[in-house]
């Protein structure tokens, strides 16, 4: 199944896309696509899907997932991505913190921040915990994942790396964590290490990559990071960019007002973000 | 005033201190110490204290504050306790994530994490924005508070300096974010930088220091971080901890199973936690 979630920033209500590409208004079956819920998704297979009120017009998405407390990122977790960036890849995970309040719709505006001159892109897969996850096995790892999502891991390199650390402080800009438009369950999606990834500026392809290239895939993830604290339900974990992001172009290439961003994943959608100066 | 939650994790109801000591639930008057309460505070002046329920028995305490969506960190924040650890007093703030799900109540137990050899606790002044914050001038930056309160920054140092990074990973796990008692408003918590802040472990005082030796101050802080993110009613700011850290001392000294952590803040109230081992 594919569930999204529709209307104003804020106060989104939950929803799924049905076969003829509708969206239908879940808001009477579940409160919203957080907690709990995703603890459950397989309970609404039961659902009536023709019953439920088709929303009609062209809603704004939000993010896919509400109720998101720890939004967790996997750094260089490609290897061609490393060595575009000059740096080894990691003997275990990198991760870092993008702050929650970054989260948006998947084509909401990129916010270019004031004083930025280094706004970057990075199309990653994200996956959404399900079940609470406390020293898990990675044989059981899967068991925990509601679904998977397409992110773009919008990143501040002169923020990031050149303002004296830790990562957090590039990475989590207003409007910097698109997220969606749906969130995929597993049956759905397919193999996590196995999706193709694509994104484009104005038109012109700059990464074009697999999850096949994925150093420390989805289920030793989820045994990593449980291993260090307990994953719940609504956490996102994005798990790292394959090649061809703007700080790897000779010269680099970075965002200005006005350039258009689309992304996607196969089996998961895609994203379409139009860059602004925040005024 | 000193405002506080009690009750069962998750579901603790907003009180307040009054001048007797008693907690009077403040829960008929306002849903939580979150989102929009925060910016208001003020308001909450004209409640009639004597007339709220006071609360019987010794209940639990949790966090002082709800819907936190950051918890930002300032690392290094003290010139003597940079010396300890080896460092330099960075050119501008180094800002690091503590994931929010290790947010707990200010006497709940520190849980050791498996495989953790280094858990070390480090006091510090916590400020919580009451009114949201984007591009704030110094001048204005104090408007943005809700309050001050004790935090107690537990931190893994093998996890967050010796497992490739970044330092979210050694900050974030279950418990390690004791916050609390009270979230202290500014008119009694007086001048943020001139407190006097302690840590015992087993009744020896480890840390015992100032807010006055603090690099970068609440006012710089907000404005700071407000430029590269919207700070919102809820998110704490924790803002690094003076010298006398477990990692300081020669040799290290860490924390174990039954050690006794006791911590305080003059004007903001005191900590006490119990180590265990995660089960």
């Amino acid at each position: 199944m594919k569930f999204l979630r529709f209307g104003e920033s804020g106060s989104e209500k939950p929803g799924l896309l049905d076969n003829d590409g509708n969206i239908r208004d879940l808001s009477s079956v579940v409160p919203d696509l957080a907690g709990d819920v995703l603890a459950n998704l397989d309970d609404l297979k039961s659902v009536d899907v023709a019953k439920l009120p088709i929303v009609d017009g062209n809603p704004r998405l939000g993010p896919c997932v509400g109720g998101t407390r720890k939004f967790i990122c996997i750094g260089l977790n490609y290897s061609d991505h490393a060595a575009e960036s000059g740096m080894e890849v990691p003997p275990e995970p990198i991760i870092f913190a993008k702050y929650t309040s970054a989260i948006c719709g998947p084509n909401d505006p990129i916010i270019i921040p004031r004083h930025s001159e280094k706004t970057d892109w990075e199309v990653e897969l994200g996956f959404v915990i399900g079940k609470k996850a406390k020293y898990v096995s990675e044989a059981d790892a899967l068991d925990h994942v509601a679904g998977y999502c397409v992110i773009n891991d919008v990143s501040e390199r002169a923020f990031q790396a050149e303002r004296c650390g830790q990562w957090s402080k590039g990475k989590s800009s207003d409007n910097f964590g698109p997220t969606g438009p749906w969130l995929v369950t597993p049956d759905e999606a397919g193999d996590p290490q196995d999706m193709h990834m694509w994104l484009d500026v104005n038109g012109k392809r700059f990464q074009d990559g697999s999850t096949n290239t994925m150093v420390y895939g989805v289920k030793f993830l989820i045994s990593y990071l449980s291993q260090f604290f307990t994953l719940e339900p609504g956490d996102i974990i994005s798990t790292g960019t394959p090649p061809g992001v703007g700080l790897g172009q000779k010269p680099p290439v970075y965002l200005k007002a006005g350039d258009v961003v689309e992304l996607g994943i196969a089996n998961l959608g895609t994203q379409k973000q139009v860059c602004v100066d925040d005024a």
